[in-house]
């Protein structure tokens, strides 16, 4: 190999964000952690930002920050870049001209594997460089690496993951200290564990995106994360905590895809996990993955998936491992998004995947309504299992919650069920639904 | 690679029992799964066992089992060999002809490489020819290549582990069902966790192996497993557990080994750790491994690290692993072993290492006994931090429990000062020393 030969590695680094200054301070700071690992010196040789001015807390060598990304695809001394520029655009854009330029690239950007992956890995193959992307999937947490590698004896038959962590923050703010999901999200934001605008991550956008890599790593299926059935937390209160607790549950953003005989099921949902289950045990910002495979059984892997140095971390694992041939030979075998790829799993229609519900309505609190709500689901062939309507001392408006947990039943009947409760004069907006985890 | 000239690859497995067999399970019956993984055709060839006549629950095609090694060593088309031997001879010799005659070796043999690690490493390194050994660590959770590889770009801080199931087990069941030790055993035995002799499981030899493994692999550092201070669960009692439960902790054999400025301090020890926390919810003879890096933070794994498939699991990994070429690389770079390796971490002596401690005596039911004790402990250095002496309803043959929370001391005092409480007329033989984790 012709990298072999060199003396020295040299690496770019293009977007200079949080996790950029993250992965260039480890690439500045611990040269000599670098090249035992490599068994060769790794220079950073330029960093690429638009903003040249902000501080990043990391002190670079006066030449090496430009704005000018030419002189990394023009610079062939440089043969892996790492790229974390977040969203779709220009992040495609540079990542074509890097592998056209014939780049190794190290990537963290799950919207953007989710959206162009095919594309993306195509183009690698083409210019015969690889893309590596530990960090895009759960931070810190090896996960990429486990699925892709470390468990490759098995057929994998489901994952269940906890992968966004703002959300898994707010639940956890809101379980533990009984404060309110707006309250919760503005701790969140003051802590910098969520944006301005956490839209995609309490919206269950991230988790999908996460989930539909996953699901192709895992099971050779090509989701479009869009279509993966999504319900976001937001709608969440500190009564259903309450109601999920004294049920002996606690309620996890779980990202899910389970292998059935009529394929794949993927779905994102507030959900009702046992308490003291490892996936319940998951607090603050932490991700979480639990995967069965059918050789390893459960295996259960827990860590920071978000913050600057758990996917700094992750982004120099992937750097060293494309340094030393290692991504080579993995991105060639697994041949992720290869067109000559065997069959992909089906993925089953969100409207056929079955699951147990938590429902919440605010409802009008007079005689009559639970026979019209109950009617609505019987309708929906969607049997309820038990019903929880504690008496309220004082009625908001007269409006009191009633909670139904069902039975198994298919996404599709719920959503439409839901749809014509919502058009019961009795049902105020706002209705909370959970899965229910066993 | 000459491997990649070859349409198929030629593989034998030596050693035909629990794990071996788990082994050629995945080759028989999953081959379109192994060629996906591996690029190609894999083939197994031979298997070498001294017993032929066994039935190990696989159909085996005839005239692949051999008890001739010749076979495999003779036979220049095997190029990898899946080497599933116990104990250290003649697995040492066996494992060195492999070598010797090129072939490239996996290994699940802890004992193996804890005791000649060194040895046979060389070896290979000689040979140009790679060992691997995912399995031979906390069976199907994939903690070699997570340290080896993904967490390559920190520095290890610490490592808190249960690594063996069998002891796992066996404090399970005494927590959970209030049974006493002796019942534990045998309930493991009758459902194959323990061996007819457990004594390696449950006095901390397997743990300690597998930690000095792990120390070697996180930190470089180069420990004599024998040299590891290591408590067994053996003394435990069902009294123990009650205690730990009230004082909020549950017992769980850790193996830890902790980066200080006085160098890496590796010990086995039943420990009292905080109920709730992951390493308290491994339950079973699952395994989990707690590590903190200094940029990835705290990462936790778990999963069974014993049995049949998931350390089949594991073991085809390796082969995979090795097929490809990816393990070539990193037995390379990782230079485990290697003499010209980087000045290894410093162990630190056991004495000195700290902790705070449990101590549950069998005292005489005497006016002055706690005096004697506490004497004792204040010559030594040792703080008390709290005593718990419940009354006792019947003093079995005037002998009650004493239990002393200690504040931070050397492991070398405590040793000190437990000799010196055993030869007090007032102690009777059966003292249970504990770590405390906070």
């Amino acid at each position: 190999m012709a990298v072999e030969r060199m003396e020295t590695a040299k690496v770019a680094v293009v977007g200079f964000g949080t996790i950029g200054s993250g992965a260039v301070k480890l690439l500045l700071e611990q040269p000599e952690r670098l090249a035992r690992a490599v068994g060769r010196k790794v220079e950073l040789v330029q960093i690429v930002d638009p903003d040249l001015a902000r501080p990043r807390g990391v002190d670079v060598p006066k030449g090496m920050l430009t704005d000018d990304l030419r002189r990394v695809l023009d610079n062939r001394e440089i043969t892996t870049v790492i790229k974390l520029i977040g969203g779709l655009e220009p992040a495609r854009t540079v990542m074509l001209k890097l592998l056209e330029s014939g780049k190794n690239v190290i990537t963290a950007n799950k919207a953007l594997l989710a959206e162009h992956g095919a594309e993306l890995f195509a183009k690698a193959r083409k210019a015969g460089r690889s893309i590596a992307f530990e960090a895009a999937v759960a931070g810190g947490i090896p996960i990429i690496a486990a699925i892709g590698q470390s468990l490759a004896a098995n057929r994998i038959e489901s994952i269940h993951a906890i992968l966004n962590g703002t959300s898994n923050f707010i639940l956890t703010r809101m379980e533990e200290q009984g404060t309110n999901y707006a309250s919760a999200v503005a701790e969140a934001q003051r802590l910098g564990y969520a944006e301005a605008n956490p839209a995609m991550d309490v919206d269950g956008t991230d988790a999908a995106q996460k989930l539909a890599i996953l699901a192709h790593l895992a099971f050779g299926a090509r989701p479009n994360w869009r279509a993966i059935h999504r319900v976001g937390i937001d709608a969440i209160e500190p009564a259903d905590i309450r109601f999920a607790n004294e049920l002996g549950y606690t309620i996890k953003l779980l990202a899910v895809a389970e292998l059935t005989n009529q394929g794949l099921e993927l779905h994102v949902s507030p959900t009702l996990v046992r308490r003291h289950t490892p996936l319940a045990g998951v607090r603050e910002a932490f991700n979480a993955i639990h995967v069965v495979g059918d050789a390893v059984g459960r295996v259960f892997f827990h860590g920071l998936g978000a913050g600057q140095m758990p996917t700094a971390s992750a982004v120099i694992a992937d750097l060293i491992d494309t340094l030393v041939g290692r991504t080579a030979i993995t991105f060639k075998t697994l041949a992720l998004w290869a067109e000559d790829r065997n069959a992909p799993v089906p993925v089953r229609d969100s409207a056929e995947v079955r699951g147990r519900f938590y429902l919440r309505l605010k409802v009008e609190d007079r005689p009559g309504v639970l026979a019209e709500i109950s009617g609505i689901l019987g309708r929906h062939n969607i049997s309820i299992a038990s019903v929880i309507q504690h008496e309220t001392d004082e009625p908001a408006g007269g409006v009191v919650p009633l909670v139904i947990m069902t039975h198994a039943a298919p996404e599709g009947a719920l959503d439409a069920a839901l749809g014509a409760m919502g058009r019961l004069p009795c049902v105020r907006p706002g209705t909370v639904r959970l899965r229910v985890r066993d």
